[in-house]
């Protein structure tokens, strides 16, 4: 196997043996960059090279791809302005930095974001066919762990900002229950909604971040998933799905059918329909606010679209905001007794289809928008093809706080033989 | 009445009217500062002179103190940590201090804060008594406000950092719901706690500020309190009050009698009795994260406190930590039904006492904690006396987003004569 699809713990594995010096994933990832960069543009900064890997670490000498709206002490930050708004470097490395360098990992740079991860997008390309958006808001670090760049990366989700690239590019993204991992030194956009997540093209690999962040323990597979009560629900509904994503969810039915799980429609309350609409709402209302100040100043040097949001916002009443807010807390503890009684996870579209023509636009991030607004950890499984063989995803979606079930299920279901 | 002990809205009046000019507040309160600051020790940092006063803004030419882990581009932010971390003045400044702005408001300076708004005191001293703590973490906001150096002052909740210091001050200080104001720019220590509130001599000064940055509408008196309840329950219990607590508590009950209201012993599930420590637990666990940065870099500068409770946050499992936040979303939903169906406002102590003698601590939060896990807008009302005629405050707490309805009640309280 190649170095730049391994996983992880095959990494570890072969440093622990001498098969592999601490130093070769970087540089392997360096090489790809090198040839791959000016097609796939993933990379707002590339950081120095790292001269010395710490000695211990679940993640020791992973290459890490950190997002451009967080914040780093020796590489700029520009939050997707495109230098509007930029920063030669931190006082202080966001939480996340930190944590995992005490890990081991190697901060590769920092990725392409949309601006302010919102919708105005960013220089990077789809590996899969360039002439397509990666998706976004966390463009550069979906694509460079698709195209083999790093094999792991930084994105932060406030709409549909892991999800969605993750489906477009053909990985696994997994944005874990709101509040996971500490959003310190992370640009606010929309508090109530924004949760960090990471890509990574094997399933291995999702969950050893995750273990190693939490500081719980691993994610073990299941012997099978007979037993795993599987309910498929899209929000919103499964009438606005297109061929390619029925077609990836039909798939995903099938090989969790075959792996033992029981699948049926999930029947969800009628009031989960509004959360589309209250995740608009909370998203536009909080990001006037949040970004008050960068509106007050740069609001001439921002792209249309945020400047729309932002106007939105202004004009919310806070009435409708804390209405959305209020269903939203129901809605969550009605969705916890679901997946206390009936269900173990949820099965539903990623994204409306294959990723869309052009660098204009980086997709509608729809089918994310209720689930992040209900803070539940969502993960992208890379199961489906649609045209020209582009990647479909599917998102599994577990109970909030329930990630390590939830990645648990996902990673013996990916381990069974695809159908 | 004396320009320093007006209310805003009065202020405004005669702006309105010519008898006042719009930089008459700011020299009022510099004034005041010159010949105050070298006993209280509120600031960190004067801001400099303001030449202009914005044209319009319901908080027009009213001086703001600003506490000092909140990022300000023309003065320096220093999170409470004696210099060892210094910003000289930040990219852009907190969004709230744009919000202020753009509603007339002066910036009058930073006020100092305990380590980053934890428990290591600062220089400040409480105005009633310099030989004590003024309480924290926003020390200096509260003394700045009892001192009549600034009619508002900003400070941020955690554990009780704003309803304690209150307390001990003898002024108003409003915690409202989780994530009314947005804390982008301010540094996060336990995500899931901290709320950006403030600090008035006055309660139509609390409803003034809560309304314009909330863009409600502005919060009316009620004809009286007729038909209004009131539960009385502290968390912890009513066994652990001291007798200047309890005294004041009997004001307040009195006085809501006096004034219509219907007062009573709210039973509360036994649940909540464990909320204090879910707090703790959540406290720890995510500034050990939020911090993780800082920590690394400047743990042989850090206050013992501090220091101990990262290395508690560092040893809490993740598991533990989802148990205190699972508990509370259940709780928050059992609490709003309460306040639906048998309770208006509850009427709870703020603090243990009056303020502890020394400046080498802070007082305790207990009172505070739970109320500030269940993210219920908390008030302290100035309205005890204790040992040498020294503040208690009372608090009184409203439901999830019901601020509006509690600021309402409160303002024809202490509209009300008293008892």
């Amino acid at each position: 196997m190649q170095l730049h699809e391994m996983s992880i713990d095959a990494f570890q594995a072969r440093l622990a043996t001498g098969e592999a010096e601490p130093l070769d994933w970087w540089q392997t990832c360096r090489e790809r960059i090198a040839a791959r960069e000016p097609e796939v543009q993933a990379w707002e900064f590339l950081g120095p090279e790292v001269e010395q890997v710490p000695a211990e670490g679940a993640l020791r000498g992973v290459p890490v791809g950190i997002k451009d709206i967080i914040d780093t002490c020796d590489m700029p930050t520009a939050w997707g302005t495109g230098g509007y708004l930029k920063s030669d470097g931190a006082l202080v490395d966001a939480a996340v930095v930190t944590l995992l360098q005490q890990q081991g990992a190697l901060m590769m740079g920092k990725t392409v974001s949309t601006e302010f991860a919102y919708f105005t997008p960013g220089k990077t390309r789809n590996p899969h066919d360039i002439s397509r958006t990666p998706g976004g808001s966390s463009s550069g670090s979906a694509a460079a762990v698709a195209d083999g760049m790093a094999p792991l990366a930084l994105g932060t989700q406030t709409a549909g900002s892991i999800i969605r690239p993750a489906s477009y590019c053909g990985i696994y993204g997994f944005k874990p229950t709101f509040g996971t991992v500490s959003m310190a030194g992370i640009k606010p956009f929309a508090p109530s909604l924004d949760t960090l997540g990471w890509f990574a093209r094997h399933i291995e690999d999702i969950c050893t971040t995750y273990s190693t962040l939490t500081r719980a323990p691993a994610i073990e597979a299941l012997p099978d998933l007979s037993g795993i009560r599987v309910g498929v629900r899209s929000l919103p509904g499964d009438e606005t799905l297109s061929a390619d994503v029925i077609q990836a969810l039909r798939q995903a039915h099938e090989r969790f059918e075959q792996a033992g799980a029981s699948v049926f429609a999930l029947p969800l309350d009628i009031r989960f329909d509004a959360l589309v609409e209250h995740q608009k709402v909370v998203l536009a209302y909080e990001a006037a606010q949040s970004l008050a100040s960068e509106y007050q100043r740069h609001a001439h040097q921002m792209g249309p679209t945020l400047v729309e949001l932002i106007q939105q916002g202004q004009a919310l009443t806070y009435a409708r905001y804390r209405e959305g807010q209020i269903a939203t807390a129901e809605l969550r503890q009605v969705l916890s007794r679901s997946f206390e009684e009936e269900v173990d996870v949820v099965l539903a579209a990623s994204a409306p289809g294959v990723a869309p023509r052009g660098l204009d636009a980086t997709g509608d991030p729809l089918f994310c928008r209720a689930w992040t607004l209900l803070g539940v950890p969502c993960l992208n499984l890379p199961i489906g093809q649609g045209e020209q063989g582009l990647p479909v995803g599917v998102q599994l979606i577990g109970d909030r706080y329930g990630d390590d079930r939830l990645l648990s299920i996902a990673r013996t279901l990916m381990r069974s033989p695809a159908g």
